[in-house]
């Protein structure tokens, strides 16, 4: 493969692939449509979870693991989640292959194994989950009920692409009952404020929390809230989405509580999720020509530490120096790998790790063994600086926070150059065609009108603003009354 | 549900699934043979995984995430591997669902979205992951690949039982490739001895680490190493497994790799793999009539702390002087939990703790308050101490290390006093019928008497330990020359 990455401004899409391939993150598979996430890949997936489960935990949050398969008459249970997810799901009909004799052996499903009831691969848990909670919630004592599950779902997509959009991800799935309306409410806020605070604070990838739009929402919810973030082509990405079910579930799969006063009531429900998608959102936030960018917080290896090095003595001097640099970084919590891979030439290692994010590089030669010195290079701005020896642990510190920071203020001003308030239909096909980012509009809340601009722009209604104001306004397709702004936008 | 727990004595397969049921820990679900994994259970899977994952990361792994689906041509490239799953694996046949109009709307698999291409869901990767390891392995360079995967596997058992055998199951499955065979052979054995590592140090669960003989091996192995335990009951159980797959599979999927000397070569494999099971063998090790016993290593919740109190007064001023213990147990890593639940009753919350198997319990009244102290009882002997409370942490301290060590010991001593070494047929049923536990007899090494001792005894061969001595004898059978002793044990 070629060492070359397709530059960002030639073809975004192209460079996207090869970034994944060439930064070792993932890769097509022989299943249609799924991916294999490579260790590398996956050491970020993992980085996430962790920050993400010990949110989950500290909100009051338990994990528990439910079936992979749904069977078909639970699975359309609950009318809208059924008719949203059969379009797109895998299903299982048999459980044993046998050999053919008409074909050399060769493996074929044996007939006399259909199943009674088809199973589907769960695209999502509702299902198989409520009809779960109905045994375990009798009283308002068992309420409220706040459970997350991490695990692989499957939506057979027809067009898929790496991370954004696979026929298999992996996520988290949340799945909450309570008691009354206002609990779940505040639940789907607060998890969509949990998100928010992921995505910023360690993603360094700034969102817009909103609601979404009727035609926008998920199958079976009442309300879908949301956070949208912008990617780097002006393109918005979902992030991750937080739903009030209201009591469809209840009603579909019949679980009611004992209130304290001893009646019956359908309980209230939520559920939210975040994927392997966030990855996708990660690259496209950050990344440059050069290759993958990534924050500190969820970098695998923070520091790489390169040798300069002639021969196996001078190697051997910066090893034993490079050692002590190592402990007293490990020590204090930051990730370290020292490359003294002799096969690979320090230009081509910088560019290894360039490709791969690594937000810190340290270059140690031999002039810099006399002189006590280190040549520090951060990934997000390509600075470098020569240090003290002695100073490198408190340097690295210092410049893992700023490239945090500096992705995320980078990120922000990108993203708040790129919402554009629009007054006509002509001034809101010049911006989506031409500036790209959110478009914020007035729209006279019909699906037709969101139909219509889908069908002349491609852009959707990202979300309505959780701090949008009342605005007194006019719809810019249809001049019909409006009285506040959505923000619009192509999106993933 | 009634709250008696059917005694071990009185029927111990009914013991082991109530005692699931009421310590909840999991449930069967909807899904023939599949259980849904409730939060407590799941939070011992989770000390487990964290324990585990360190291990293989320390011995230089790194995970990885491969398709659910295996394409039904990749699943039968290596045959022993196909014919080995093909008799129990379920496969996805259609990828959309569609309204039948003939049955009131009701959803049914849509005959247009046949899948050119069956999909066997994955009961194990070897499959996939060598098909992906095709694109991987160029040069020596490439080797070793140290993968590891943690995912849900499917094997549609047709008698199933809760953690045991379920048709889905959660575990991880590693998959190294190396550039020798001696390698491969090393790699199989460290895995195998971080395994037993595992069981004995963190479940207290002794192990007897050897090889399968040839029929119990894993389909498409070479070797198989196993570590087996011994239940309550007499009966074993296989608890994990590490396969030595020679070149099989890099055969299958044509994965070699160019040596040093630039020759091609076939690349050596290894796969090894516990799962969800351990729990089951965890349950059935340590638990009593009273419920589950944990051993405080992988309790998820290791000291509770239940008020005696009469009134919101006491309780409040027993919740003040708790709190700082509960504090300096905290910071001292211990996980605590205080019960002040109001709707149940001291002796009722004792039950279920003691179901629950918490390791540690600490009751606090009035009295204790006035003479500061508290009641310290434990889990695996019943044993109580009235200790002043500023010597609770150390006295916890102790007893979570006194406990972890006396599961150990008592496990210990009930595995060894149940292996016998047999010299005659006679002896042998006797001691499978009615002692249970290993039976240390000399077999011919064919598969035919093999065969014929588990028709005739229901016992099979667990392994050939790995300490087994040479030693001139006569098949306990057959009567043919031996040259070493095997264990058998009717097994799980």
């Amino acid at each position: 493969m070629s060492k070359h990455l397709t530059k960002r401004a030639e073809d975004y899409s192209k460079w996207y692939n090869e970034l994944i391939v060439k930064a070792d993150l993932a890769e097509n598979s022989a299943v249609r449509g799924c991916m294999v996430i490579k260790p590398y890949g996956f050491a970020i997936w993992e980085k996430m979870q962790a920050e993400l489960d010990r949110m989950f935990k500290e909100t009051g949050h338990q994990n528990a693991y439910f079936p992979l398969f749904v069977p078909k008459s639970l699975f359309e249970a609950e009318e809208k989640n059924a008719e949203g997810f059969a379009k797109e799901c895998a299903v299982v009909t048999h459980y044993r292959l046998q050999s053919d004799p008409d074909n050399e052996g060769k493996l074929r499903v044996d007939p006399a194994a259909k199943l009674e009831e088809e199973l589907v691969v769960r695209p999502t848990s509702e299902a198989i989950i409520w009809n779960t909670y109905k045994g375990w919630i009798q009283s308002y004592r068992d309420l409220p009920l706040l459970i997350n599950q991490w695990a692989n779902v499957v939506r057979w997509e027809m067009r898929t692409r790496l991370f954004l959009r696979t026929a298999e991800f992996l996520w988290q799935e949340g799945h909450t009952a309570h008691a009354t309306k206002n609990e779940a409410l505040a639940e789907a806020k607060q998890m969509q404020e949990v998100y928010a605070t992921f995505a910023e604070n360690f993603m360094a990838m700034p969102v817009i929390k909103g609601a979404k739009s009727e035609s926008e929402r998920f199958a079976g919810a009442d309300d879908t809230l949301t956070i949208e973030a912008l990617m780097q082509d002006g393109k918005a990405l979902q992030a991750g989405t937080s739903h009030f079910l209201g009591q469809n579930f209840a009603k579909a799969f019949d679980v009611k509580y004992a209130s304290k006063e001893g009646k019956q009531e359908y309980v209230w429900a939520t559920s939210w999720g975040v994927s392997t998608r966030l990855i996708g959102g990660l690259i496209m936030t950050h990344s440059d020509d050069a290759g993958l960018v990534l924050p500190p917080k969820l970098a695998p290896i923070q520091v790489v530490i390169v040798p300069i090095y002639k021969g196996d003595d001078q190697l051997q001097a910066i090893a034993d120096r490079v050692d002590t640099i190592v402990k007293e970084l490990r020590a204090n919590g930051v990730s370290v790998k020292f490359d003294d891979r002799d096969t690979m030439r320090p230009g081509a290692k910088f560019a290894e790790y360039e490709m791969k994010g690594v937000p810190v590089r340290i270059a140690i030669g031999k002039r810099d063994l006399e002189n006590g010195t280190a040549e520090i290079a951060r990934r997000d701005t390509f600075e470098k600086q020569t240090v003290n020896q002695d100073d490198i642990t408190t340097t690295v510190f210092k410049l893992l926070e700023e490239i945090q920071e500096n992705l995320f203020t980078r990120a922000l001003d990108y993203r708040n150059a790129h919402i554009t308030e629009v007054n006509s239909f002509e001034e809101f096909k010049d911006v989506i065609e031409n500036k790209g980012g959110f478009v914020s509009a007035h729209w006279d809340g019909t699906i037709e009108t969101e139909d219509k601009i889908k069908e002349l722009t491609k852009a959707t209604i990202r979300c309505i603003p959780n701090d949008s104001k009342k605005e007194e306004g006019i719809c810019v397709l249809t001049g019909s009354k409006s009285e506040r702004r959505v923000l619009f936008a192509k999106a993933y």
